[in-house]
């Protein structure tokens, strides 16, 4: 049974190896496959923007245990979110909410079964201690009701939306990966071919449709593989060449705008 | 079969997809786990404190191969330890060594054995031409005495221990993880609730039983998840607002002291 | 059935996590073992070095999944190449082929049926819609014919290749490796013992077989794991000491020299 693992714990850190162990030490048979272990520190927004962008592209079954936990320690839940036939086991924190979609009706329960956890559970590492031995159990075939309660409430992170402004739409970068593209909050379906984008300190940004419709070096605004704006530099970094990064508006207008 | 891989080869290293080959060419249904690539190069006390904080929760049967080698190419052996029904496969350097208490009687077998090595062996790549495929050989089946003949003596480090000190307990800064925590020597036992903790430049810190305990932006004093004292800033980086690193000294007293 | 995965996404990417998605989305039971996603972006150099020192280790049948790709959204094409019952996919760019020696008469065939991709084809991310299912389905058991034509001419990426002096050799730093160790494109076969070694800035550079023929601290030459000369600082780093990095040209001369 796959189980994924994501977290900020840095790769070289011993708690991403401790939580494989505790996981293991359960179902020594799961599958285990990282996605990242170098989300930036606690950070939910990044956290919500990577599970948006990873999970929908794995297969029903799927479990994935979800560690960005700036709450660990206080009294904050702990949860298993049922989606699309995928498990989410996460500290209720938000970070998996904006990957649901209204109409997705997830299922969720509370983590209250001590049986499915470790016998000792320290105060900081809920991860290794909580979250990873009840994937364990989970991977082995317990149902998510017997890891406890159903529940109906969990804290929802709002990611701020792009807005319809007059002649356009007005947004934000809200991603820079590792080339250097900046990734906007736009979604595609708001961009038409023939706007404009306009980023601070640079004049209006061609859209093109991919990278080759443009020269090497040359800045380009585009529909990126998460069906979302983003700007870039053919083979360079628009983040090193813009010196733009998260929090950067971007707006995008039509021809008479 | 489990076979965790340890090393400081960084993560961007063909050594590591090297030594995955090679382990594979022998097993090629060994199921590959990833502890790190990223340990500090040939900083064997920071191994030593990474495979203290992660083995242990791995299930028997787990063989961990551990590559941090200061000493590849000169005569120094390789060992197969055998270690609470876990195999750990590593250069004789001693850094496998605090894992195991003298109560363990771990069971150590020098890899001699040529026919489960690579047929040839380079001077400078042990971990590729001898230690992942002896690993893979264990991992088919093949007993740790057919590898080698069994030894008394090995290479053991002494990690510095914290002292007792008049009203108190005397330490050091070990280890400082990816989110800045300064994580000590000393351990649970000696820390009661109600002792201030000390840190140079930096009056006396609090103890706390968990993060949830003080705001956002304070320092603290709590026993981390491997049971040792740390100094945290809560959802921040104590390492970045007090300038710390290992090495430095950490004191904790009682109330009268 | 292996399936590993080389990129230069970064390892804290959702981009590596969806390709993983979209490739278990069509073999849940694929084994995925990661090589790297830290290689220096869009570059093919270091990626041809990259897997000529990774791939001849692994076992037949293993198909690798290989995305640097700085001309993705262009035309080329994206292949499958057969190469001694490994299969590597990868964008038609070249920086496989100096790991095929010409005797290894590789079976190429293009990716065009599109019933093994994803539905779906977005505009900038080959590795997730295309490359990741296709090589889901090849690890199912279809046949490389079945994923499209067969091809004879693909691009080539001719690495800069020493060359004979009088009395010696002349070549390059092409990789620094993590440890600082400046390695070269000098092969083994080109130097015998008794030889010297200069870079730019350091006197004669003595030959050793090992990191134990030399004190910690010592500036030496050796043949490293990958049959090629290298710099390297006995436990410290030659790339740190000496201020040198890749294109730095290295000559090494006999005795006489």
């Amino acid at each position: 049974m796959l189980v994924t693992l994501t977290t900020d714990f840095g790769g070289g850190s011993s708690y991403v190896a401790a939580m494989k162990g505790a996981l293991l030490a359960v179902n020594p048979a799961a599958r285990l496959v990282d996605l990242s272990h170098d989300l930036p520190p606690q950070d939910l927004v990044a956290t919500a923007y990577f599970l948006a962008d990873a999970l929908p592209w794995f297969p029903s079954k799927a479990i994935h245990v979800v560690v960005v936990d700036p709450g660990v320690g206080t009294d904050r839940n702990l949860l298993c979110a049922e989606w699309r036939e995928q498990h989410v086991l996460v500290p209720d924190n938000g970070c998996w909410t904006p990957l649901v979609a209204d109409s997705d009706c997830p299922v969720v329960h509370r983590l209250t079964e001590r049986r499915y956890w470790r016998s000792e559970v320290s105060a900081t590492f809920h991860g290794r201690d909580i979250l990873a031995p009840a994937a364990g159990h989970l991977s082995l075939g317990v149902a998510p009701a017997q890891l406890g309660p159903p529940v109906t409430n969990w804290q929802r992170l709002e990611l701020r939306r792009a807005t319809e402004i007059a002649g356009g739409v007005h947004g934000e970068i809200v991603i820079v990966d590792h080339f250097g593209n900046l990734i906007s909050n736009i979604p595609a379906r708001w961009v038409t071919p023939g706007m404009t984008v306009k980023v601070p300190g640079c004049g209006a940004v061609n859209l093109v449709r991919s990278y080759g419709d443009a020269e090497p070096g040359e800045i380009v605004a585009l529909i990126g593989s998460s069906g979302r704006l983003e700007i870039a530099v053919v083979n360079g970094s628009a983040a090193a060449q813009l010196q733009l990064g998260r929090g950067t508006s971007v707006e995008v207008r039509g021809r008479a705008g």
